[in-house]
């Protein structure tokens, strides 16, 4: 066993091959004295982990395992840990170290942080930390600063949890952060993996949710999900019932291929928020002063949450027994190029959830 | 003299012939219960009246007088006006009607109602009002519902007060929306006739004020307005202080030629609010989420601002001895062209006031 100088996981060598992941080891940084070693037992398929390796957001640092929605447990814990116990079962998302010195940092700002930004995988370390490029949870470990370690509830099964730590977080900050719950009508455009948890959250948050998806396939689904209602972006006129009605709108579409955005903007209260989560690897839409000027909407954008709002959306979870949507698919060659190639077609309600560790890469 | 069936003003009958004032007779609406007539003495000279009988925003209801920063006094109220006294000097803004019935209309953002949306000039009013395209201040009378005329507080000069009634409110609404305070830092880019208002009014709702602006001629003028600091966007690097420090930025500029969006949204601090009441003839920018993800800023536009918002605005000009920076200049086919010209290129600090009404259509 490698571990704890390195760890073994599924590793792709370039965007060219993109399904065809190589087992290996590689080198972990060095451990510090805020570090957690977290042995991973389950990791969710997110779709930035598509986007990374087939090159839809650029180029990367190949080879890399990618994975950031880690369940696991706290298996050593820095002299200076104070948040996280070892034994403990522990979550990792997509964020892995900032400066923590900034104002963002300091004001639960750390998705934010202009000076140090690391990515649970992709992000090279800088050189005082060991330089190496991070590596996600596709593999048996990961270490990670404890800011960024995250105690489960005991009451969130490990599978249900795993797929909270990006998609369900970047689908709850943005919703507490905008005021989502009582007398609230809440829109969630695009109904994958992050859509789905807006829908969950949103109601669980009090909010009227409506779900908006480009036809009607996904409206029973919707419906079972906590949905008040629902919109296809198909039917003719779409929008006109509902023009000035929306106190939020959360933007979770994964392609921005044939978007009015106009339409989608007609549906915002005065001042309301426009909030896009998903990145498309699209470009971008032409805007002016004066497509926002009828209902003075404000478009903006947001990156997962901060370490308080991640802590309380698991518990938020655990208190209503909210359940992601998974399909599990165990860990290895086979198993992760069915699970990409899949979510790369959207065929997937509403989450894969990697299992079979033990099997991979021993107990 | 034709009043009270018609006003006599200086219209232009075409986008070509843009500088080629004609003094006319036209129609006002039929008198209503809730109308107020108010005999001008004075009229700023807006942008808007540029970029409406240039064509630089679209065809337009020519001939048409423009004019939208009115002053003048209330010579005849309706039967069941409450608002205003006969006799009483008031303001008449860009905005004349609206149903006063929706959601917008009864939350105070009446300038977002998507019913009836009649402006100052250049609106056809439905047939059941009179089907009249409503005509500006270049002229004698206006006649106006009781909700959009302003009691003018004595304090408050005639020249000084006409160019609040639009611009001023323009740069108001949005920063009292929007927090403008103590400990807030706020931006206004772009000195010009709204963006030296934001200026003075940011500083009298008591935050830090900084002016962004092309070059540095202008920085003298911005400090006499109350800035307290000085951006020039021609200069290297110049946005690199104040990355992730602005709270607000209210975005006055007239044109976005060559504006670097990004930069601008680089400024702000973690979902501050980027907000627009300019309203270039360009085409707009490419924006899409990645733009927006470093800060989770907010991008939006405003419209005009509320009744209360206006008079709040008069009372806190009135009492802080807030005087807009006019160029007076008597109104008539030479005076009109002239401001019309000057102001086209930029060549006014900050507001002309037309005056001399009492010569052009009698006292």
């Amino acid at each position: 066993m490698p571990y704890p100088e390195e760890a073994e996981g599924f590793q792709i060598d370039s965007a060219e091959t993109w399904t065809e992941f190589h087992k290996r080891h590689f080198k972990l940084k060095p451990f510090g004295e805020y570090d957690v070693d977290v042995k991973i037992s389950a990791c969710g398929v997110c779709g930035s982990d598509v986007h990374t390796i087939t090159g839809g957001w650029g180029s990367q640092h190949f080879p890399l395992a990618v994975g950031h929605e880690i369940l696991g447990t706290a298996i050593r814990v820095g002299s200076k840990v104070t948040l996280i116990k070892e034994g403990e079962r522990v979550g990792v998302g997509a964020q892995s170290f900032s400066c923590g010195e900034c104002k963002q940092c300091k004001n639960e700002n750390e998705t934010y942080c202009p000076n140090i930004m690391i990515d649970t995988y992709g992000s090279k370390w800088p050189e005082e930390y060991g330089g190496v490029v991070s590596q996600g949870g596709y593999s048996s470990h990961v270490r990670t600063n404890e800011r960024w370690v995250f105690p489960i509830p005991e009451k969130l099964d490990t599978n249900i949890a795993a797929p909270m730590l990006c998609a369900g977080l970047t689908a709850y900050s943005p919703l507490v952060r905008n005021g989502a719950g009582p007398g609230k009508k809440v829109g969630i455009i695009g109904l994958g993996g992050i859509g789905h948890f807006g829908i969950l959250f949103a109601k669980a948050l009090g909010a009227e949710v409506w779900a908006i998806s480009r036809s009607r396939s996904k409206e029973e689904d919707a419906k079972k999900l906590g949905a008040d209602g629902f919109i296809a972006t198909n039917e003719d006129d779409w929008e006109k019932p509902h023009r000035f009605s929306f106190d939020l709108i959360v933007n979770c579409a994964n392609s921005s291929k044939g978007f009015d955005l106009a339409k989608y903007l007609s549906l915002m209260d005065v001042h309301a928020p426009f909030v896009s989560v998903g990145l498309p690897e699209e470009a971008g839409q032409e805007i002016k002063a004066q497509n926002l000027l009828s209902n003075g909407v404000l478009i903006g954008a947001s990156h997962l949450g901060s370490r308080r709002e991640m802590l309380e959306m698991l518990q938020l979870a655990a208190d209503k027994g909210i359940k992601s949507w998974v399909e599990e698919i165990d860990i290895g060659e086979a198993g992760l190029k069915e699970a990409v190639t899949r979510l790369k077609k959207n065929d997937i309600k509403y989450r894969f959830t990697l299992t079979g560790y033990d099997k991979a890469f021993g107990a």
